[in-house]
């Protein structure tokens, strides 16, 4: 439990949170996965207590969550209906404390920081994961360091600042801020739990283990998820493995990582049949959530997605503005762009008729549409005026 | 089932969902309270479901539900450690579908909708009620007619037309609008789910029962509740009377009302000892969400609230602002105003020492803070700003 593996270059190291990446090959360095004695604990409160088993926490403080996960699975009965689908379901992380997918890792990261004795936590964010971070270490009474980008909207600051974080709106390269981000912590004793810190990524399996209970104790067939640094998708994978491994499923599910065009490293090294990503160049998309250009767990996406027949796809913002269209004015659900590429990535699947009639798939939206209102301005939202007066004429000329 | 009552002259009517008022007296007709068998269906799925003994439903269609409900209740520990008090609870209804409480009335009337053969609903609103109507009606595929006042901002507009809605932005006095809403209503066929509509009302029921099954089977000894046009609060206190007449719990809790000074009307009514609620005038308060200077639901809150030993308070924008930052700040949970409006009325409350070492005080939270980031604007939220190559003297100042 304090080792993490190279699962690249397969080297094991001590555990360091201030240095997470293998001293060889620079690869993010991830819990190594064993095989035990493990079960699901249902009759718990929270999703890190029902599924510690699963994760690299010795022990748990529930006074550090805050209420995380059990999020619904949702069928999506109208989208089956309108593209004549197989069983299509929602996995809603939206309603999540902080209304993303973060808060899985934050609570798993920030367990881990207590039980160190560590009381500054930080991270680089573009939106989701600073107002995670921070609204984390205000439960457990841990001082919080969020870095942003220069661009980041008033909005956004004042979302994560609420929680009363140190702000620090930085100037330079994103790439440069992430390596940054480390020695700083490593010098001040500031655990920076980023995008690909290993102990994030092992509380994103948890979503993978309720979907299997959701569906009555099976893994799904398709699992689609949008893809920016790498970790949440890592972190799903992992869940099925380890059922994998216990014999509790037989088969994976095929996952699908979507990027979008304007931004799709990975996908691009993929479907190129390359082993490592490259930086991509000039990105420019309105899922501004996963617009990470040198995504740090790349290469661990190519090699698992390989390993386990996964498929990566990359959508247009054209696709991805009327697939979050589509969620909302067919389902109800409101998801940001970054989630809406995974109803885009099906939409362009769906007509190649790789889905069998009995399959079940799962798509995950990872972030609420209200973080991103100001990506609707562009959007015509038809609205009439009237005056209390004159209403029932208006109404009357619009019922028929 | 298919009954209204008069909670105020004890009338008796044939329900009919277009006219929900009192022919006599012109109050809000509410579903008439029955003595049953009925028990918690706990291995069900989604919460109307678990509680559907409870509700006026005589079938429940999962396929309309957005997963709402079952969300958590917190321990406040960093509060209770800072105040001194006995164990504080938050149900954090901000993690609805649609990040309000509104989704569980918005679910229970949207079924009443279906099993009636209803293919268009509507709602009058200023924000949060607009999204959830607009939402549920969206998975339902009816048509939603949703009216908002002049000045709702781009945000609000934005945040309930994603789902399709026809939208309205209406001038003139909004006790008019509510009133020639039903008029319309009745005359087109459109079911207007205003907010002290009967089964709305019902549905804000199960936050009580679900309140009851996670303090392991016992009413908390207080519950402080945002209050606006009614339902909310009527519907809670309705949750803990079934549960007492059934001989579940042998006391009700206390409910204390909050409202806003700014717009205070059912609490000025209580305190000065009045039996009717008057409109009160110029409102103005940061609470948007609960500023409702002519609350439908008043008078009946007022009996109930006597019938059952309740208090209604007021607080101060400032005492609003100020426990909005303590719970972002030390528990890590971004409210709207509206919401933030318990905590000033305990913290009001707590120095008077009416509260025992062994209570069990529950707040409701009723909505996102993300929907009212406007309202933060005028808050300082520190930020620095940095270089990624002078960034680390920066934290070196900051971190001692």
């Amino acid at each position: 439990m304090d080792k993490l593996e190279c699962v690249i270059c397969n080297e094991t190291v001590r555990l360091d949170v201030f240095s997470p990446f293998c001293a060889k090959c620079g690869e993010p360095l991830l819990v190594p996965r064993e095989r035990k004695a493990r079960a699901f604990r249902t009759e718990k409160k929270f999703a890190v207590e029902i599924f510690r088993d699963y994760l690299p926490l010795s022990e748990i403080d529930p006074a550090l969550s805050l209420g995380e996960g059990d999020t619904p699975l949702l069928e999506l009965h109208n989208l089956m209906d309108r593209y004549h689908l197989p069983r299509l379901l929602a996995k809603n992380e939206m309603v999540n404390p902080t209304s993303s997918f973060k808060d899985r890792g934050s609570v798993v990261a920030v367990q881990k920081a207590a039980s160190l004795g560590l009381k500054t936590i930080g991270t680089i964010s573009t939106g989701n994961m600073a107002g995670s971070t921070a609204a984390y270490a205000a439960k457990a009474r841990m001082r919080s360091l969020i870095f942003v980008k220069e661009d980041t909207t008033k909005e956004k600051i004042l979302a994560a600042g609420i929680y009363g974080p140190i702000l620090v709106k930085v100037k330079g390269d994103y790439g440069r801020l992430f390596r940054k981000s480390f020695e700083i912590g490593r010098k001040h004793g500031i655990y920076f739990m980023n995008s690909v810190d290993p102990f994030r990524i092992e509380g994103y399996k948890v979503t993978g283990y309720e979907i299997f209970l959701q569906l009555g104790g099976r893994a799904p067939d398709y699992v689609f998820v949008p893809v920016s640094a790498g970790g949440h998708l890592i972190g799903l994978m992992r869940a099925f493995l380890d059922l994998k491994e216990d014999g509790i499923i037989r088969k994976m599910p095929v996952f699908v990582g979507v990027q979008a065009k304007g931004c799709a490293p990975i996908a691009r090294a993929f479907n190129l049949g390359q082993s490592s990503v490259t930086r991509f160049p000039n990105p420019a998309t309105i899922a501004h959530a996963i617009s990470n250009p040198s995504p740090p767990g790349g290469n661990i996406i190519l090699k698992m997605l390989r390993e386990n027949d996964g498929i990566m796809l990359a959508v247009s913002d054209v696709e991805i503005l009327k697939a979050q269209q589509l969620l909302a004015e067919r389902e109800g659900l409101f998801c940001d762009p970054a989630s809406a590429t995974v109803l885009a990535g099906l939409l362009q699947m769906a007509p190649k008729k790789v889905f069998r009639p009995r399959d079940q798939i799962v798509l995950i939206l990872t972030g609420s549409g209200l973080k991103t209102l100001e990506d609707l301005d562009a959007r015509k939202i038809d609205y009439r005026e009237a005056d209390v007066d004159n209403l029932e004429k208006t109404i009357a000329s619009v019922i028929k």
